[in-house]
Order: C-alpha cells, then structure tokens, then sequence
C-alpha cells in the first residue's frame, strides 16, 4: 500500500490526540515517526504507533507529562522527560540545548526518564535547521543489550547510536548511525525471510561466528557483534563513548526495575557556529568539503559518493511526491489500533 | 635496546631544548612522546624526534612561538598554535579548554596552525586528569590524505581519529581510535616485512579490493577504507564529524600551499561532569559499568574484556618498570641528532 505523507501525518497525531495526548505533543510524535518513514527508515516509522498507545494505555508513557528540568547552568541542563513519548522529550531537551547554544555558545543536556527515542537523527537534524551544529548519543540502559563488548559473547551494550547534523545550503548534512555492525531488527527480518546472514554479524551462545539467525535468537541468544570486525575494538570504543554520556552521566546503572529498563538515556549537545567562523564561511567550507569529497572516481560496484544524509534527503524528496509504501499488515494494526480509539482512518 | 622512561624523558627534554625549545615547551613534547612508547604507540614516540628536529630547522616548526587566542567566549576559543610543536598546542589548547570548563561547565576550542599533533589521546587524557570528561578530534587537510570516501576509489580523508577519556577511580578510560580501517604506518610495515595485508583494508588504485601493500603504494596510489568493512558507510559518517568539525570549523579548505598543507586541525571539548552529578557519583557508575562488561564471559580466543586504554595503562606500568624497548636504527638516528646538536646522549 502506498500512503500520502501528509496523511500519515494528520492521521498519526489525530490517533495520538485520541488516547489523550495534548495537540503539540502529538504533532511532535507524528513529524518525527513519518520523517523516519520519509526517510526510508521504516523500523522507525509508524509501525511504532501500536506499540506507543499499549504503551500509553498501559501507563508507560505519559503523554500529558510536562518536561521538567531538574538542574541548569547558563549551558547545561539536566531535562526530566516525565516518561512522555521518547520523541517529545528528545526534541524538548534539544530544544533547550538549542535555546543554551544561542545564548551562550554551547548548550549540551541530558535527558532522563525518556521513553524510546526513535530516530536519533531528528534531534541534531533540528539543531542544524536552527544553524547549529547539532549532535547526540542514545544508550539503552537495561533493555536492548545485544551487543557484546569487544572479547566478550554476551550482551552488554544496546547499538548505541551516535547521530550528527550540519547546516548547509540545502539539506543538512546527517549523520546517524550505530555503533554496531546491524541492529537486531535487520537480524529479525534475514530470519523471517529464511536467510543467512553475512559473515561477521554475530557470534553464537558460544562464543563463535555465525551466519545462523536462529544462533542469534537461541535460546540460548548469541550476541551482534560491534562495528569494525576484526576492527571491533574500535566500535566497541564509540560505543563505550555513548555509553558513559548515555548511561554514566545520567547516573543510571546496569540493575533496574521494569520501569526504568525500558528507558533510553540521551545526551544532546549544540554549538554555535559563530562562535568560529560566520555562517557564510562555514557553509561555504562545507560546500568545498563536498565537492572535494564527490570528486574521487568511484569504487568497484558504486556509482556515486554520497555525503551522509544524501540518500535519506533525496528518498523523503520522492516519497514526499510519490507516497510512503507500507506492509499491509502495518497498515492493519493501525488501523485498528485508530478504529479502537474512534478515529476514522 | 631498552632504555629507562626517564632517560628518554630527559635527552628528548635536552634535544629540544638544545634547538632553541624553551623549558616547558620542551618538557610537553618529550612528555607527550615518550608516554607514547610507554603505551606501545611507537610510532608517534621518540621515532618522531628526528623529524621534528628537522622541521624547527626548516622553520617549520617554530620552538618559542607563543600560543595566541583569536576570538573567545566564555566556553569556546579559537587557538592560534603559532606553528608551535603540535602536542604544545594540544596541551595548551585543552588546558584552554580546560579552564573554561572549570568555570562555565564546558569549553570548547579549535586548534589552527598546528603541526603534527601526535598522540591524540593525550589531549583528552589532560582533561580526564582534571576530573573532566574530555574530548578530541584531528583532521589532517590537505596531507595524508589515504582514506576513500565510501563508494569512492581516491584518497580524501586522513585517519580522522576520535579521542575520548574520562576520569576513574584509578586510571583513565581512554579512547584513540582512527575511522579508517588501518594506519598508513601499518600497511608500510606490512610491506617492509613483505607480508600480505589482511583483506578489507584497501583498493588498489583501479577501486579494486587487494591484499598486496604494493597495489596501495602504486603508483598509481590506491587508499586505504573507512572503518567497518560492508558496514564501511558508517566509519566513513564518523570520519566527517571529524572533518567537518577538525577542517571545516576551523575554516580550512582543500586547495593548500605547503605550509598549511602540512597541518592538523585540532577539535576539542573539556566537560565539567559536576553540572550533571558528583564526582563520587560518576566514579561509583563508571565502575558499575566496568564490572558489567567485565562480567560477559569470552569469546572464542579472547582471555578476557578490557576497557579501551586498560591495556595502554598495563603497558605503560611494565615498560615504566622494564625500560622501553626500541629499534637499533631509531636510537641511532636519535643518537645522530643528539650528537650534531651538541647533546651528550
């Protein structure tokens, strides 16, 4: 099924709306699950709606919450995300690193009680719409340990993601990537389809290579491996980054109860630009960087260089034109998730 | 040969001070040398000497040339290194850094006209010594240039490495990693040793994977790839945050005469952990985290999980005990040196 994105978006809030959450909240929710759609990133698109509203009609996501901040200085904050949606207290914590950054050069904030924050870029990403430099780290305390330290075979570390954003004359550079080889949902779907997986994705219960997915999955479960393969301990070590900023920092440990396990821990930061060079100087480096960087002939197998965020700008530009392909059983538990709530989808 | 620390510290401390360093500057560079071989980084240690003797005799390097700050605000600044010694103007350029950090919760400074920085964990390190998080990045434009973009075959990025260290109860943990897969140093030791490269570490200059060191020299030069192998894409992203934030801020381009060409660009950030929580509380999480990932249990042919920097430190411990082992010709290249500058070794 193919959907319009400007609907996917009336309808996204309007569900939101209708399990109680204020009208700003739910638009925030909606910009930033169908930018993810937009953007190719469909694992973390509205195929997350089901899961919000269980998690809303269970109680684990607050959606009246008000962010709250619990401690400040001209450049820092500690934000308390009340356990309102992950990505309302992701864009209002960068909101106030943004607000820091304007008035005193760097604002950098933590933010806690914070539900599943999706697509980590969309956090930098708002930073260099406002011409900032925008960055942010997102650990999983409790939940999501896939990933082993480098040496180990059980799972320690989440994929622990370090996102990235630059303005530039058009669309921002965006960087947005783990610090893993894959995630576990690529892993789910290899193993859904029946197929192998490639060579240096993950290690059994035992310790040793796999290309099984069901060696993953166990019982008993294996783990992914991080980024880098033979390389590993260099991922390992940008995890460990994310980790300390994530976790450390926001002085949550590694024994939780039910309700603190499910919480991402985010560090954001913003930097003003014009506190080195003017905003013209920069972008006009920028573009300097990108045609040096594009100018290299290509490799066996590509036919372009791309800058990161490239691809995912030019495929929101297409579907923003030609609609958002969905599963049609994603669409079914939407919709009956919005028939459940009295929304006409 | 194995030579004492302190024996190296002091002829590498008398060296330059024999070619016209004055007292502190001389004792940061035999500082940041030396702890280099007491980590097992031997190719940014002493067997630098020579080079950087050279170089304050060609001008380039400018032994008494003050560290000035072009334009500053309570939390950044913009050092100017004067073509200093490049671990002068690192250490000087996070001890800015530093300082703003202690008094406005972060500083952040970019380093210009600065030569080679060498070991870039030692900028982080000084912050982490200071009960600051700490953080560094080093660009290289214009040389060095042997890391392809992803999808590219021709060389536009230099190792680009991250660096990252944070206080403990005892030593720091400390993260120097490269985004490229490998070291231009290896490859070349690789081939002097007339050994076979691992595969997944360059394309010959046709954009074609190989394993032979020749088809990376050329000529035609091939590159050397991005952290990650297949996942490439991503070590490639981390290398642009160190690009866009080491060259671009620093408004550097790409078209350089020899003197800039020969340059780092230095990106560094000291981070106050008191505007979040105590130092108590830090130290106490951090070792949560070390047990939790030392509690993993190993993978196949690994004895144990260590923590980035762990093994540097051991290393450092036992050569500070045993001595530092080093080449017969790198002594007598530093011997040469010595003797024609009037030093007695």
């Amino acid at each position: 099924m193919i959907f319009q994105y400007k609907y996917l978006l009336k309808i996204t809030k309007e569900i939101f709306k209708a399990c109680g959450t204020p009208e700003p909240e739910a638009g925030i929710v909606a910009d930033v699950l169908v930018s993810s759609n937009l953007m190719g990133l469909d694992s973390h698109g509205v195929i997350r709606i089901p899961q919000y509203v269980r998690m809303v009609q269970k109680g684990d996501i607050i959606p009246d919450s008000p962010l709250s901040i619990l401690k400040e200085t001209p450049n820092t904050a500690i934000v308390d995300g009340g356990w309102n949606f992950g990505p309302v207290s992701g864009i209002r914590g960068m909101e106030v690193a943004i607000e820091k950054a304007k008035a005193n050069s760097i604002g950098c904030v933590t933010v806690r009680n914070c539900n599943h924050a999706g697509r980590l870029g969309a956090y930098p990403q708002l930073a260099a719409e406002e011409n900032l430099i925008g960055m942010a780290v997102c650990s999983s305390f409790g939940g999501g340990h896939y990933v082993c330290p480098w040496g180990g075979r059980e799972g320690r570390l989440a994929t622990n993601p370090i996102a990235f954003a630059v303005p530039t004359e058009g669309n921002p550079i965006l960087i947005d990537v783990s610090t893993s080889v894959v995630s576990e949902g690529k892993i789910r779907v290899m193993r859904d389809g029946g197929k192998e997986l490639p060579e240096g994705w993950v290690l059994d219960a035992n310790g040793k290579p796999s290309t099984n997915p069901k060696d993953f999955y166990g019982p008993p479960m294996g783990v992914i491996l991080p980024l880098g393969g033979k390389q590993g301990y260099k991922g390992y070590a940008f995890s460990m980054i994310v980790e300390i900023l994530g976790t450390v920092l926001l002085n949550e440990g590694y024994e939780h109860d039910e309700v603190q396990a499910r919480g991402n821990g985010l560090w954001l930061m913003a930097l003003d630009i014009t506190a080195f060079i003017s905003h013209e100087q920069f972008k006009s480096r920028i573009n300097e960087m990108v045609t040096y960087l594009k100018s290299s002939k290509t490799a066996h197998g590509f036919d372009e260089v791309t800058i990161p965020g490239e691809i995912d700008f030019r495929l929101m530009a297409r579907r923003k034109e030609e609609g958002v392909p969905m599963e049609d059983e994603t669409w079914r538990q939407i919709e009956e998730v919005a028939n459940e709530l009295g929304v006409r989808p």
